[in-house]
């Protein structure tokens, strides 16, 4: 069975979680397209390397990631550093001529975006954006309804993504809150999954209008480079840096086949973990997810009879889309690392097939496109049309 | 023990649940203020009104509001009838020193309100505006948390109601679809209670920016007057009228303290039925509502042990606001009824201790003039500000 | 339209349910079977009884039970007494040849039930005991889906009524943790309302195998004779009374058609208000009920199709049984009043109709002998048979 | 780092969710205790053995478990076959010296369990018996509220576990059904798990009073050995078998603390999927948690103040019990794939700390104890004693 070899950039959290799906993915999908040998790893110091290659299983490790990027061993890159290094390692392996999967936001900005896609085309190598809750059996699933029109015409869609690790003043001043290793903030970071689903589920959107806002507008510098997600708390006095992006924004939305929608995004949100959501109203039939319960979907169809009408909690399993990959019986229980085990089972189909992998460096792209458009409604305080935002890559 | 002689203009739904409010109130809060007398009902025939007396408890019936806002018998107008109808018997009542509560929206759109509350005002007599959902027991422990600051600062506020009873387009043409009755849709019909959360909960509102839309178009005349609320489907070559009032909207708000947030409101949602919500955030915790759960409210406190945070699922009872009077067990269960209750309590002890009553008619006003705020934002696809639609009444 | 006046034995919380269900049951159910009239109501003291009769709307009042029971003005006497005194006034109220409706349980045992069961019989009266709970929509919406055979023959019966309002040590020694005075504990008071759903729902029981246990030994005497249900805590050197009842028991039952299944009672549940629950499985569906979200019922049919398969939350409304009578959209809400409302216009209907009510003082009766079994089956730690206790009432 | 090498006997879906689980450990727990080699696995032929090392990343096979098990370069055996095959390969591996971690039920009952318990006691290996579900993070911090006395003495304790997939009478006769390869059936197959939780969480069992039910007496024989757990429907003429173990059984429980229960489990309950729950109610506290929404724990604490006391919903994360080593966010999701991750780090743990494992074949073998005297229990229809069942192992 053929064999492609990845070179990973980066060896945190998600790190982790792509290297657990390098592990599992043939597990899970046999005949697996192909079995992903987790080759080579990149971290910052030689220390950090060496001791990424031994917790995630690769077989050699380097703190240069040009290096890595034109081995001609490697097969795959795969990007899981901070969104300021995306491009310009994403470039150089599209001409290295590797297929690249990069984490999610795929830039700083749709023009960054832009110039990752161009050179993915023009090097024609596969390119994936790691979109992975798009994964989650449940989501695949309000897809398959929506696309055999078992819901009918979509009016509106409504998404959230909030999460409560930054609510606390004092969690630290992590790279999430600086605007040029980030781009953005609770947008870039959480709501693009949020407009993801949007764009995956209902279609494309081509207006926006909406507000931001930055809570806590200073937080305290963290000694260490590491990202921890509001779980170290400072204590004392320790000094401060500025915080430059949002931590939240909602956003109206309006889609180009005549649905309207909601999203919004908060990371100050007490009590609220990963609760990434979204409730959709068809003509005839209303979805429902939230991925804190991400095993369920919520489906309501208008033709059952009407004293047996309501929403279904169905569980996904084997009968649910890549249900036979995975456990046999439904709710033995999806976690994280089973959406990153799909995602790199559709990565590595679409490089061994030949075909265009979804979601792509065009949807991150397109995604960048709106998240920028979302940025620029809330600074104006009007609607912001994508038509105008969006230039076809080359 | 003082008792009070209602005059209820209107014998339909609304009709019905303010009739077992007039009945049970002393039964839950005793002594009561003064005991509700179920004096004279009016209906649009002799035959209803009749009807409406016997089915509803009245002493007498007639077909003349007119006569009965001015018989001397009558201390208190209650205004059940369509929106349309509101301002006339409001203002007549008002001249002739009753004292008024009126069924939401008050009126067709603010400058009526103001006309309303004008007259009330300079009457000197008491008003009330029937939003019965904030008087849910778990709504008034929200509003308890939130003043005695155990959220702290609050950050947003996310409010929903959504509906299903008009996603069918064989759903009659009722008046709630036609302008000149209802004035709005859903915004009315719906939207406003959410709306009155919002001020009741968070603060006044000072711009909105939203959408409307209006899914379907026409729907069948309906031949009796009577609104069904979508439980009568036509069937076959039934004529059509034309929907001239929105179906669903979306808003995004500002609030005066520094808040922000959206609002949402559908009668097409498939499977929602009376999902009233609001969620809000504050600095040091969040709340979660749906009225659908009533009994139940969601809390979480951000200095609760790390261990051990999380929403607590909050049975309203004997321990929280109007416990006392209502069942000695938490979910023995509130209904709509016991809403209904609690805000003829709530309007009679206003009369008999001469307060202001809340939400009155100043309340109704403001929201009215949120609502037109809505609509005009969408009409013009830009920010209003309420600060220039606000004037305040004489 | 023909009038029932009602004579009503107790003025506390049960009295404040029931009242409000005369005077809202006509609103709810129209034309109504008989208009209810709140003619006696009688309590312990000249003070007590008075002030019920303005609170709760009686037009007159009385210490003396047996005159009101003789009171040819009188058609239904209305029990609502501590259960030990519930037989001696049914037995009078029959010979007098009143209508006699009970609160549960109907009697200390089942000995003493017989001899009311007995009595009514001979009398020839309308009789019904006020198992309120199994006239909540969504209880009767199930018994309807096991009628029409839409989730197949019964397997299985699980159900549990937890609450926590004696959990507390220094919650009084209200008369229901008084044997001579409750019969029983747990068992009594809220356990037979699941052996009414069990026998509603499933079928007869035929056997018993249970466990009992008294937690909390003695609690602290109360002053007053009131029944404040563990809202009021003693503090300081109180003096304490024995408890010689159940605070909890177990039981797993079977039942004539082959079902299995086990029903479970306590009030030492912290957390638990009145999760008065069921689940029951067959074998082409499931039903799940939980009160604490009594709008709801929750289906499962077997014959989905497997892509779509789970339960549905079905809120009831219209569509349902009782609905057209409640309230015009499922979830406005259906409150603890609503329950008692449908029960009145049942028996009220029966009385007219001159129909045997259910459930009467025969279901009553059985409810009793099976809570003797459970009381046996503990004492002795083995299975007791049905078919030796219950004795055909003469 | 020390490196383990693990001989895997059997190649399902269990071996599946270990090989994962020995991929993965490291990744998630940090420096890990060993490094797990996945060295060989066996499977009945070599063409399916072969096929298992390649989809589950092992570097050899076998289709001779015995050769395995005396392999000098082998350090654990693991045990994923069907349970009639446990004893003989346990006590084999025991003997050869290896540490021994088998899938429950432990054995075909507690005769057999104790042969296993003895043998490896007398090796001196580390043994562990895989009870996956109590390594759930939500089930691991009801562990520590009880140990840290936070829900105070407990009183009683409802587990169940339900499942769907052969509610179906066309699901194939799985080995899993047959008493000579089974042992038992739903108790055995899923109730142990429950029996676990009891034990691991209230305290030892000492007696159970119980019914079992075998729903659907004969099933399609399957043409393969697979075990599709239902997924796979038999159509038209198929010749049926017998089946001869429990369906589903119902038993109460006393544990030697005083505290009471009773324990369930089927898979014949439509719409229940993998609903494994128990209900904790102590002296301070309750504790609720259902493994469908596995991130989930509630708990309810006595002293919380008044207005504000309800069941919380705590997520785990980082802040809960192995949180430091799995997401760094609560809800991320913890899945099947992290349940049998923590239980590989803790059996690698007591290898490298030459500690005692928990739950090992003491616990393994107490457990067929108890569900042999189930058995008996509903044979006989009495209480079964756990202290004449229990013979303390050599």
């Amino acid at each position: 069975m053929k064999k492609l070899n990845v070179g990973m950039i980066g060896g945190g959290f998600m790190g982790k979680a792509h290297a657990l799906a390098y592990a599992g993915m043939p597990m899970f999908f046999w005949p697996a397209p192909a079995i992903p040998h987790r080759h080579t790893i990149v971290d910052v110091t030689e220390e950090l390397a060496k001791d990424a290659a031994a917790k995630l299983g690769f077989e050699h490790y380097s703190t240069d990631w040009r290096e890595v990027v034109n081995d001609p061993n490697i097969d795959i890159i795969d990007i899981v550093t901070p969104n300021n290094t995306h491009a310009e390692i994403a470039i150089a392996a599209a001409k290295a001529g590797k297929h690249v999967i990069c984490e999610k936001p795929l830039a700083l900005g749709a023009e960054e975006a832009k110039t990752m896609l161009e050179a993915v085309t023009e090097a024609g190598v596969k390119h994936m954006v790691a979109f992975n809750y798009r994964r989650t059996p449940a989501v695949a699933l309000a897809k398959k309804y929506i696309e055999e029109g078992r819901i009918g015409k979509i009016l509106s869609f409504r998404g959230t993504y909030l999460q409560d690790w930054s609510a606390d003043p004092n969690s630290p001043l992590s790279w999430r809150f600086q605007k040029k290793v980030a781009g953005s903030g609770a947008l870039g970071d959480i709501g693009t999954h949020v407009v993801d689903f949007a764009r995956y589920l209902v279609g494309e959107i081509t207006d926006v209008n909406a507000m931001t806002k930055t809570w806590i507008p200073e937080r305290p510098i963290q000694t260490g480079g590491v990202d921890k997600l509001g779980t170290v708390k400072s204590t004392g006095d320790v000094p401060k840096g500025a915080v430059d992006v949002d931590d939240e924004f909602i956003t109206m939305v309006k889609f180009d086949n005549g649905a309207i929608g909601s999203i919004e995004a908060t990371r100050n949100a007490w009590g609220r973990n990963n609760y990434l959501t979204f409730e959709i109203h068809g003509e005839k039939g209303s979805l429902a997810f939230n991925y804190e319960r991400r095993d369920e979907l919520q489906v309501c169809f208008s033709d059952d009879p009407a004293d047996a009408k309501g929403f279904r909690t169905v569980y996904t399993g084997p009968a649910h889309p890549y249900g036979e990959g995975l456990w046999p019986i439904p709710a033995l229980g999806i976690g994280y690392g089973e959406t990153k085990i799909i995602e790199t089972y559709d990565f590595f189909k679409s490089i061994v097939e030949d075909t265009e992998a979804s979601p792509n460096f065009n949807d991150g792209y397109r995604v960048e496109a709106i998240a920028d458009a979302i940025l620029e409604s809330a600074e104006k305080g009007e609607w912001v049309s994508l038509t105008k935002n969006v230039v076809e890559a080359k």
